[in-house]
């Protein structure tokens, strides 16, 4: 970046040091105090800067581990039977990437776990399995793969899978490291499981028509009333799209996940999308601010990102940091693939902090590391 | 109404005239001012007070009319060849009730019209044909049967059927009435047909998922993108909602076609709704603001509109107006029944004006007159 | 207008009339309907189209008529003693100007009446006196001259002069047209007057801050929070607007009353608006939808209104009907003029029927017929 | 928080280290993955955490030193010519509390900057001095004491004092360490000084009305139009207040700075209040999310934060971090004494992660630590 940014310019620090200066900086230290200029280029970077690295997650390799986990703990002991997938540079702080936490969670037929709640959201993304359901504040939710279903802040919820249902597992994703960060989170247990207080899904039943609300209702909450975005509606939704759309240069038919009340996100501070990569499809590259979990949920293919290439098919998952140049590739030339991604977009865009830049270079594809 | 409301109280006018207030009333004509007092009691009701009767338009009587214009008169000469119908205390707006315009056009395959636009806003709900379709600020919407499509205030549009179709009609709603009340209206032609802007169906196929939006999108329009709520997906929806709701006691299944970008009505002067009587339903009655025109979309049975019985079947169309006492019944024991319909609820709403009674009398059912 | 408009188009309807269309006709009308045809070039006008005229009314001859009142019925017969202005097109619904009335209400000190609400909003404009107050929801207003005061929909309101205070006069200004032709109207009677559940004053106290709001209350209601707009805060903004803007061509230094907690209009259905005119300032002619009642508040000038001059000073009432071509003239050299105006644009601009447009001609100021 | 907060429940992690276990939890480190029950616990604590600590900065230690900055350093050096203060527990964050930074700035008669602007967004409240003025996107502001200021989101930026005034210091607030966090920030320097593109004070003059808005401009940007909050507005404002309120139990009478164009917050990352406290007020304790900083902008007083007591006076600096339990005292028993302070409200609402707790041992007061 030396050739872009250059700190030794009028309206950046440029302070030598000198005995008289480090005597006054000591000074200042006692009173809680310090100069600004021995911090200033530093904390005002030329550009956008994350803590995190692009990292992919081979579902073939976490598979087995993730399943050996119901033998090794218990719901009851575990709280929740877990593997989260954690960023190199983001240990500290438990986080995928950014401030997005993620992990996989199995659930074997006739288990289920008592409900909680706290200040942080919560989503899933399912994987495997047969028979999974969760229940959020009294409202069960049935699921199959590559259902998407959402947990919004302080809502009590459980999980579960039937009896005569098949083990499932999920990708879950939450902003603690956020919440945290923002040091308002907290946690509740319930004494038990929840009575549902409606029929089975009745949510996604009574919200989940295109165009359609109900009239006798009343939705106060800053969250969707639909709990449930199903696959077999989301899939062709994205082909019909796909029929009169180019979509996006940088990532094809691209659609979000929305509260059908506001047309906004469907959490306050993490949002969701599916995208849907026509055969052969090879997008171009481009930056912007915002972190990104994607898990492919269809097809196969790779992302370019900060010049390196992650090869993903069914299942894995990878991320994408803050202002990380990307592009994404189907790599068969006769299926289209699809990537679910979940994001802080929401905190990011209500904060005014968005922006995007197209890659300009190499006509607009980057050039891969060897 | 002299039991619940009398005049004859403090806070009413109750002045009688002399000599000396006849002449003072003469001097204040010739001023172009008046006393309040001699208008208050009547420009001041005590409830909702409409002048619009309840009306019941008989499919089966005006559908031979409907084909007959056909006979008479071309596009091209009619403007739009339209029956339309009138409420008999409001021929001197032309509106079906209170401040709605409704009418039947039909259009025979092959025939198309110019387009034109207007500050009026307009909606459709299609009731016969093949082949139909309606082309809105160059996006070119194909519907059927049951159908509803919307045209915004000022979009361009015109309509037509394929040559290969069969002759379509349809119900056209409008706002006419009320923007010219509010004195802003206007009218423009379009020198010949408008050219595709998108590819057909454009609108539905990308604003038509369940709980999706196109993240590469911005629309900043004050009516919905969704141009087009198609009857295979809004009747199965009401059936999803019948299986998990009560419904309103009043309604049923009513569910309000929404824009997915607001969750709000579809336009800023008129809404729409698709409402499911169970088999055997009886709602009860209630009154409330706002002016109501119903369509049977399906099945058979009546409504009660302060105190008299309007039987309905398919096709047929009815209105209830402002504070109307109203309660609907679907005569079938087997058969579900569905009606559309369309009102100012947007207007009366965002001036603050809707309020609701439920009928209390009497169980909460209308005696109905002989 | 016929240079400009042309019905013989393709687009306009342009049916000759036969004795077999004149048999259809016939027979349409006896189902309650009728041919679009016939009636599509009136209900569908090429520019919007007012029913009201402009009118001006002189205080000086109003006046003594006014305060007559006050010696020929008392506030308990007459509900309020109030001369209302009337359009000479819109006698039939007690309108000023398009769908708003406005009336002048005098009130001796001592008096005061008992409360009453209704669905339709008002608003005051005080023109003389001292010792005014208004009670809206149990928060009492004193008001001086040129304050201006609102009482929104249904809310409880009563209004009084102190003893010790001097006969006051204010104009009135509601919406009951509106709310009556909107079929949404109401009325109760409060027995007796209320209690005051705030301080004198809460309100205009409480929000009345510059950029400032109470941290600990919660605003939910449509209508700003702010009761009372003084004149002495008022008038010193705009003449600190006045000295680093150029203002409107067509309006001098306008500014709304806003609410404070929305930065939107007053109420729901009127807004209201303060404007200044430099001296010697004429602006130019522009129109636009949306009715408007004046009054002026300081100064002298003349308003020209489709090509007829309208003088007024301080007290004279007129109105602006929709659409009307009119320009503001302050005919004072060196003092500047004050137009405090009422308006429908809370309903134009919610249901999307604001449009304007510029007076081209003549250097974009009119003719003034003799 | 033994009593209260007890982790060996169910819904919490309970699992005991075995061999096994360590052998899986290593492997898992090799994919980039972990337990989620090795960390759960820790990651959703029971209640808010906060990483700062509560902390007084006294004006007397630090006045000189400021001053002696200027001294020390030119603005062309140093950039801005500041004295950050640091909270003992976010010195890698470089911030005050939570991830708000603060710092005095100090410039001198004929002292200016070149411009700059950046994603964080900045407030300055005015400390001593004279002449000084801040230039925003072309508005030139001039201030005075204890006048609050706003540099928004993205705005180009830079402050003099004019030749003839006298050194001014005023408190800087920004947003940097979260806009860090959030990996959202970029910084850019301007050519030289920004040219006026405005008349001086533009936007306090047009936008400073009481309930006034001016009608013929149009403002869509996120943040308030309003850059200027003058204290000679701001403080009549708040006994105005006192007048007709008994404000908050817990903060007196608490104004927000407000955007008059929305009602809410000044920006979209930090709000702003002022507050007075009675003459002996003695505030009851509570505790709440979001981070805030305060200035003593008049009188003098304690402030008992999580049990310990801290004394200010005008110009003192303090901070109350998230979720800290606090009160407030006015040790005076004759005059008022009134706080500024800035906070993350509109991250931590917007966000939905606001929760409030009144403390409720004790009386409601805490007891103060020896």
């Amino acid at each position: 970046m030396e050739s872009k940014f250059n700190d030794d310019v009028i309206g950046r620090a440029r302070v030598k040091d000198t005995p008289e200066l480090e005597a006054y900086y000591k000074e200042l230290e006692t009173l809680g105090a310090g100069a600004l200029w021995t911090v200033a280029n530093d904390i005002e970077p030329w550009e956008p800067r994350t803590s995190s690295v692009p990292m992919l997650w081979k579902y073939e390799n976490l598979r087995e581990l993730v399943l050996k986990s119901s033998e090794l703990v218990t719901p009851e002991q575990a709280g929740r039977r877990v593997v989260y997938l954690v960023n190199d540079k983001r240990k500290d702080v438990s986080a995928a990437v950014g401030w997005l936490y993620t992990g996989i969670q199995v659930t074997r037929p006739g288990e289920s776990t008592s409900a909680h709640r706290h200040k942080a959201s919560a989503l899933r993304f399912i994987m495997e399995g047969q028979g999974g359901y969760t229940v959020v504040d009294g409202n069960k939710i049935t699921f199959e793969v590559n259902d998407f279903v959402i947990t919004p802040n302080s809502t009590w919820h459980e999980h579960g899978v039937a009896a005569d249902g098949k083990t499932c597992i999920w990708q879950d994703g939450l902003d603690i490291p956020l919440v945290n960060a923002l040091e308002a989170n907290d946690y509740a247990v319930y004494d038990g499981k929840q009575d549902l207080k409606y029929p089975v899904n009745f949510s996604p039943l009574t919200y989940g028509g295109s165009g359609l609300l109900p009239a006798d209702k009343i939705w106060d909450k800053p969250y969707s009333p639909l709990f449930k975005y199903s696959w077999k509606n989301v899939y062709p939704s994205l082909l019909e799209a796909a029929q009169v759309n180019y979509g996006s240069p940088y990532d094809g038919i691209l659609m979000h996940y929305s509260n059908p009340v506001t047309g906004g996100h469907v959490m306050q501070t993490m949002g969701a999308s599916m995208q849907l990569l026509r055969a052969g499809e090879h997008t171009k590259a481009h930056q912007h601010t915002g972190s990104f979990v994607y898990q492919c949920a269809k097809g196969k293919g790779y992302s370019v990102i900060n010049g390196k290439r992650y090869d993903w098919k069914e299942r894995d998952i990878f991320c994408v940091p803050s202002w990380a140049v990307h592009e994404h590739v189907n790599l068969s030339e006769t299926e289209d693939a699809c990537l679910f991604s979940f994001n802080d977009l929401p905190v990011i865009e209500s904060l005014g902090l968005y922006q995007e830049r197209a890659y300009e270079e190499n006509g607009g594809f980057q050039v891969v590391e060897n």
